[in-house]
């Protein structure tokens, strides 16, 4: 017959590495068959109900220390319990040097005034007020810690920008600053590949597999998870983005993310446009608009990203830098999947851009009839089609369209489509181009794109079809990727960033850095040969909330 | 001073080319400078009022045809208003050998006996009535008709499924049988890749391109734009799919679709997967699981599509034959990263799946301390992280999970991630295979298998890491792209589909079809040598909705 006994401890601060420590131990001891050591937050508790280690009498809130043991007989158990604070004094002195160690962050700054860099993996609830004690004392953070509120990650990421610094995080697993891993990371050597990565092990992943093929990483600058959410609007990613595109010994960027917001999708995906370096970008789990636009290169894996940063041909990249316009583009479209291809694709770096099929909701225009910002439009969407001809038969909707578009004077280029083949009107071309010929003779500065799609066994004689559009000036594609790649250059690229640069001397210095929090990650950078204080931090009043509450309104009294 | 008049007729129909032709006659008239012939439905008039159309005292119903001129003057907006009969009259005697036509679908049926093929252009509101009674006939539909209602659709699809009959529609813009074209098609060589294509410009892209790279098409079967949504459950590509996996002259199959629903696209793909040969697929907007999974290929776009389909090096297919179990799998893993890309690629053919870090909300496990059905589980998700370390330091959440795991009858497989690195645990796996040898004590008949990220710099020497799991048995892997792979071949392909296989021979015997609705449709066929009957179509009761209803009612009491 097992035994289960339990202890709890109110309003007392234990690290992590302590917690596991005491159950480790409590699971030596004669006649222990589990143990569970957990603050009692629900998820805790249900986690040790899981295991049976919950009794229904246990009453224990959030900020308690649970101690649970179930043993083959009443004295084990006992016995056990009894031992806790012996266990919690043996780990204490084992633990090396701690009197020589800073208590604060400010006195470690003295201690090693070189290091731009503070590690932070205290629990959650003080992890943001180290952060801003980092900032104020001009170091960048990198914010292991999760359960951080997303207000604080965003005043944060508002004070560091102000002062050029990084807020990396929270729960930032992964990070490589000249060739010194910050949390976990792999071993890997330096090189040409720069890292942005809005997701830790995603970064290992990328990291690892670039040294495994033979290359290296100048540095990974991770961000956090919430980076790329329209709250944070990608304030790190950002910053990262920014240093690496102005340092010299990064030859490639990667960009990772999991799924991003799709208004910070765009304004990532313009600035890395305005790279003069190839960009591989790898948002997990948001469509790719194409292969590849401009200096931008899409994957589709971590595995591809990687491979493709390492192997990639960069031969042809920025040969296309393209006079950009701050007009709009209008799409006027037969065929609905071709809309939908290209709006796919225009997505990424066209903002705002709306359409009558839309791909996300917030991209629906309200009156199809009118076009806002960039607009693509599926003429042959039944809204129109009650008694009239699909416009690949019928010219008269688009033309009136396109007639429509010209008169607006914020419109710089006029996309259309031209699907030939059975079926369709025998001579697209022979109606659209005196259209286009007649805006043209008022509208010079719109430029008209047309995506023909046929064969050379169609009855319209495409060769004829594309000529007469060239002859009137009009560019002419035969895919939606190569309209996609082309307009983009047009329209996507943005202006440049407007916030206080990350200075990039500090990067290239030798990594020195203050740890707050899990002395594994001081070890860890020691072991890299990195210089590095660790911080003998406790939480204020000893994790007593109240406690603590107390000292704070005394401290903003005086 | 410019006059416009116009004219409303009630209760009549006129076929879409009609109204066109009608309203070109118009615009010759001398003094007219513009005209509009529509069906009045809230779409048409706005469309109107955009071209100062649409005058205030216009008073017209959606079934009404509105005939609006606007000319120079008064006299010739009232000529050109005189004139409509007589225009209308001058069209119809210019149509030749009307009199020997059909005028119902059996008459056709009798006269072309061997015509196994129905399109159906006619006005959506009479669309599903034709389809109905094309079906009755035992004839494969291809339904161009847009504005068909959804329920229509689903119930036309079913009974057509009953009788191996395709309903390729509504709104099917496109196929090509047998080397005919339906609808708008692209004249392309006769080749061995066959398409199914849920998006009308989509498949002419496709079919086009792949002519123009120099090879050919068995057969493109349409589907029209619903079909991949859950409603209809993608009854007809399920059908195509089916059709050209049985076709030994297909010997690649490429899937289009715009983003299907979650369910569908799963059951597609292990249809897919069920396949002896290549499918390239291609769901505009879905992020792909991976670039191949097997015999299945993933593209971006429509043009990698169908380079895809022509250059694809299919030598490696179909070598990976394993035995599909019917158990479950659990992943349980450190990196949030590694989940959601192996849950990313996993969705697409394993299901259901759960996740407490899941890509769509369906996915949301309740409880993520219980896993259901397929789970990926981030056990380093903040939810697990208060006071606890992290798993990639504190494997003892970890093998707790495991041994839970195991204990549930139902699972086949437990998959695992091992990062090492800077900050992991310096021997993950010292404690995870002896829980996994404990295990395999029990559960003989549970797959283990890994995605294990180092480099050979690591201080965990990654050899004797990937040896010790090797040496246990557990699969092992370095990429969520290789994890991918193996799972979904070893779960996904689902059973064999239980309907009525459509008839082979039917597309494989010269095409002969009869159409309803646009004229040009049935000239199309006629050119592309295909025997073809045009039925001379005119709704019930002349379009009269009214008179209709009243006809209705009185069939149905005989």
């Amino acid at each position: 017959m097992t035994v289960i006994k339990w202890n709890v401890r109110a309003g007392t601060y234990y690290d992590s590495v302590v917690l596991m420590q005491l159950q480790r131990g409590l699971l030596e001891l004669d006649g222990v068959i589990d143990a569970g050591v957990v603050m009692a937050t629900p998820a805790n508790k249900d986690l040790l109900a899981t295991n049976n280690l919950l009794p229904d009498t246990v009453s224990a809130n959030p900020d308690d220390l649970l101690i649970v043991v179930k043993a083959d007989d009443d004295s084990s158990a006992e016995n056990a319990i009894n031992q806790v604070d012996e266990l919690l004094t043996r780990r204490k002195s084992s633990s090396v040097s701690e009197d020589f160690r800073p208590r604060s962050l400010s006195a470690a700054v003295k201690q090693l005034p070189e290091a731009h860099w503070v590690l932070i993996s205290v629990p959650g609830r003080y992890a943001a007020g180290v952060a801003r004690e980092a900032l104020d004392l001009g170091k960048h953070v990198f914010l292991y810690s999760d359960n951080v509120s997303l207000e604080d990650e965003i005043a944060l990421k508002k004070t560091a920008r102000e002062k050029g610094l990084l807020v990396m995080g929270p729960d930032c697993g992964t990070a490589i600053i000249n060739g010194v891993g910050l949390g976990f990371a792999n071993r890997v050597r330096r090189g040409d590949i720069g890292v942005v990565g809005a997701s830790g092990t995603g970064t290992q992943a990328v990291t690892a597999q670039i040294h495994n093929l033979g290359t290296g990483i100048s540095h990974a600058i991770g961000t956090g998870g919430r980076d790329l959410k329209s709250d944070v609007g990608a304030i790190t990613a950002h910053q990262a983005l920014d240093a690496l595109k102005r340092d010299d010994e990064t030859k490639v960027i990667v960009l990772i993310s999991k799924p991003p917001s799709p208004d910070v999708a765009t304004s990532l995906i313009s600035a890395a446009q305005n790279a003069d370096k190839p960009v591989v970008v790898y948002f997990i789990g948001y469509p790719p608009p194409a292969r590849k636009i401009g200096n931008l290169h899409f994957a589709i894996s971590l595995s591809e990203a990687a491979e493709t940063a390492v192997n990639g041909n960069w031969e042809l990249v920025i040969d296309k830098k393209l006079p950009i316009t701050n007009y709009y583009l209008r799409g006027l479209f037969s065929g609905g999947t071709l809309a939908y291809e290209t709006l796919l694709g225009l997505q990424a770096s066209l903002t705002p851009i709306y359409s009558n099929a839309p791909i996300t909701n917030y991209q629906l225009l309200d009156d199809p009839l009118h076009s806002r910002a960039h607009t693509i439009i599926d003429l042959g969407d039944e809204f129109f089609m009650v008694g009239r001809l699909h416009p690949m038969i019928d010219n008269d909707l688009r033309i009136r369209r396109m007639k429509q578009e010209a008169a607006d004077p914020e419109v710089g280029m006029i996309l259309f489509d031209v699907v030939l083949g059975e079926g369709s009107h025998l001579n697209p071309t022979g109606e659209l181009v005196p259209a286009i010929r007649a805006i043209q003779a008022s509208r010079k500065d719109i430029e008209f794109a047309a995506m023909v799609i046929g064969t050379d066994d169609d009855p319209q004689n495409l060769q004829s079809q594309i000529s007469a559009l060239e002859e009137a000036g009009v560019k002419v594609f035969r895919t939606a990727t190569e309209t996609v790649e082309y307009v983009s250059l047009k329209f996507g690229a943005n202006k440049q960033n407007q916030f206080t640069p990350v200075n990039l001397e500090q990067l290239k210095q030798p990594l020195a850095a203050i740890n707050v929090g899990l002395e594994s990650f001081y070890e860890s950078l020691i072991s890299q040969g990195a210089q590095a204080v660790h911080v003998e931090w406790k939480p204020p009043a000893g994790g007593n909330e109240k406690m603590a509450a107390l000292l704070a309104r005394m401290k903003s009294k005086k």
